[in-house]
């Protein structure tokens, strides 16, 4: 089977928006065994999107357009399906209902704009996909046996919508038996070519293939490191899974704790899970990472059991107030150290960690930019700091001191007596 | 003249890359007056790039295809182009010396593997942009009185290649004096729909088009608010840029302070703007948005300047222990302004900003999810809270959360006496 991603919006053309959301769906159509042999993007101009739906659908099975459901005039995706379609936009009165609904909650104040109405035409012969999240629905369009899914633009309507109705509606149509698996193990610290080189092995091993042998892809993720997927097609979810737990086996035996985490997991949720295991609670202070480090853990569900709390110290001042860093320098080992200690004390934690160097654009205290010092403070040992050298922008050098920060206090926790070493 | 751009990649539809080439080339395109009406994506299969050139050259004058030039056998746009040229592919001596001597200097473990010869392989009637930055030259291929560029797939090669020789010699073909010019304009406090309705009545004025007269756009950001993009097409940047203020003007005068800044400016920006007008510093004092207030001020160039830094209290207990909170619930308006007014205070700052409030996923307190109070403190004022109800999960609820806060702290500062009252 295959199916096609048609990306609306003249903004996307402009080079003012990226088109994400048509990468996301090819994942995901990647990942359910759906071939994607062309995407295109086409701006807010009812005749161009109606060519560029009835070329995907003469091309391929299924077709997932994306965005121009709003109520703006220039929100034309409907229209244009109902030309490709040759039927009339009919109204849908439960949509309309739905879509008033949600103005409701919020008082009078939040009635319903007038314009809304114009996203409960649907063209006739079309299924709605009711909207969890936003004001526009979805729509399942059937042409003949083929089949035109439309999906709102916002990234978030559209994944739930993508995860809820139409990937299920997919597999059904392709009548595909087998399942295709996939597991992604993260890595941190390896460039991709030493990366490349330390697992050719079991690139060479399993390049042959066959049924039930794992495909294995390197994604460099930018600031979260290299991610390993194994992929591989199984006839039921026991052989994929087993295939996939035999893979990630031999490759952390290559790789030992560079990985740092499987699919879903994070850097912060698995210092988070290293705490929680020892009732221990972690207190956070930030120079140079601004609140970076604190946002993304608390971005983990059940932080507050594990979280107290950090004092960005972004004026050197502060680092001297409240967290009781001495006179001096302070882009020091000695200085992360002193922050890390103070966070722990001042916030009340087992645990402190600190980040402080030079994000840039110049050098400060003598220090080029991308120097970074990660201090911890953790129960039974004296405060001490790693320093860095990280290279690129502003922004680059503080992502990358967030993930390498978290990363240093995931190996000392991995390192202390106790623990078996086994990173999960 | 409208010119069309397809991006070569399979990684491009499996997701594993987002093709950031095409809009950077559509931004451009627009920038010189070139219409661009669809971009397409097309995997490493030389009959299906064909297909995508064809349909691309039927459609416009011009095609830029970026990607498929590389060494290796996966890289096919050389032999796409010679299919739609109908022509064969030839050895160019000149390109091949240039491509060894890029591997000369770096000494004799850097020379030339022989997969590199078929990047010399260029169809006839085809020629050559030279490379400067890496291995792969560009092609400029004409079909009658229609041309198809093609450019390297890394963005910096591409980069290169566009302006050194693509853009002149579109410009060139397509006779075209006109310049286009945008300008965005954003806003936070509209929903959408309210916005379309604030405005219907520019709208309509622009709709009857005409030369030197504004197309309008809204653009949903998502948790950055609404944007409103001008788009004019005039015969010199003088001409424009008055089209363009003139109906930023009409549209200020209807939206007032809600539209926060223009173009590059962001909520943090305009924030540290205001701030920076007054001699003033700001500190934080962050619940539920757990850092991300305090990281999106410091990612403003020159943040040292008016910000202090913040205090992460995500346990109920360092409210209390570092800001001064007393005790009883942390979700409520009093909380948040104590929490503003202790940052002020433990930060040593003039001006003090808190959230707090409940994430989700459950209640916190008896007060729902999306509960949220922005507390502020300002010279010569009592320390308040706005309380707001934000809808979405956790992520959104805090992003939004952070967002509001900001814009709330940005109208109090235009609210002053002494401010002129205008965003900018």
């Amino acid at each position: 089977m295959r199916a096609e991603v048609v990306a609306v919006g003249t903004e996307l053309l402009l080079g003012q928006v990226v088109d994400t959301n048509s990468a996301w769906i090819g994942e995901r159509l990647a990942l359910c065994g759906i071939d994607c042999h062309f995407q295109t993007r086409v701006g807010d101009n009812v005749g161009r999107i109606a060519a560029a739906l009835r070329a995907a659908v003469e091309r391929s099975e299924a077709v997932i357009v994306c965005g121009g459901l709003g109520p703006t005039p220039d929100d034309l995706t409907r229209e244009a399906i109902a030309l490709v379609m040759n039927v009339p936009l009919r109204h849908d009165a439960a949509v309309m209902e739905a879509i008033k609904k949600r103005f409701v909650p919020r008082g009078p104040s939040r009635a319903m704009p007038a314009s809304n109405a114009r996203q409960a035409e649907v063209p006739e012969g079309a299924t709605v996909i009711p909207q969890t999240l936003g004001t526009a629905p979805g729509l399942i369009c059937p042409l003949g046996d083929k089949v035109i899914y439309a999906l709102p633009g916002v990234p978030y309507e559209m994944h739930d919508m993508m995860e809820r109705a139409v990937l299920a509606d997919l597999r059904r149509r392709s009548g595909q038996a087998a399942v295709i698996r996939s597991r992604t193990l993260k890595t941190w610290g390896y460039t991709e070519s030493a990366l490349a080189e330390r697992v050719a092995g079991r690139v060479e091993a399993l390049e042959a293939g066959g049924p039930g042998v794992p495909t294995i892809a390197f994604l460099a993720s930018g600031m979260e490191g290299i991610k390993i997927r194994l992929t591989v097609k199984a006839p039921d979810e026991q052989t994929a899974d087993k295939a996939l737990d035999t893979e990630e086996a031999e490759l952390r035996a290559l790789l030992g704790d560079t990985v740092f985490g499987v699919d879903d997991e994070t850097m912060e949720s698995v210092v988070g899970r290293l705490l929680a295991e020892r009732g221990w609670h972690l207190g956070i202070a930030e120079s140079l990472t601004g609140g970076l480090v604190a946002a993304r853990l608390v971005a983990v569900p059940g932080a507050s059991e594990w979280f107290r709390g950090a004092v960005v110290a972004y004026a050197a001042a502060v680092k001297r107030s409240v967290l009781g860093v001495s006179g001096g320098p302070v882009v020091t080992a000695e200085a992360a150290a002193a922050m890390a200690e103070g966070a722990r004390h001042v916030l009340g934690s087992e645990v402190g960690l600190a980040t402080t160097g030079v994000a840039g654009p110049t050098e400060e205290e003598g220090r080029p930019v991308g120097t970074v010092f990660a201090g911890f403070a953790l129960p039974g040992s004296v405060p001490d700091a790693v320093g860095l050298r990280l290279p690129g922008d502003r922004a680059r050098v503080r992502q990358l001191a967030t993930i390498s920060a978290l990363d240093i206090l995931r190996r000392r926790l991995l390192e202390l007596p106790g623990h078996d070493g086994l990173p999960s």
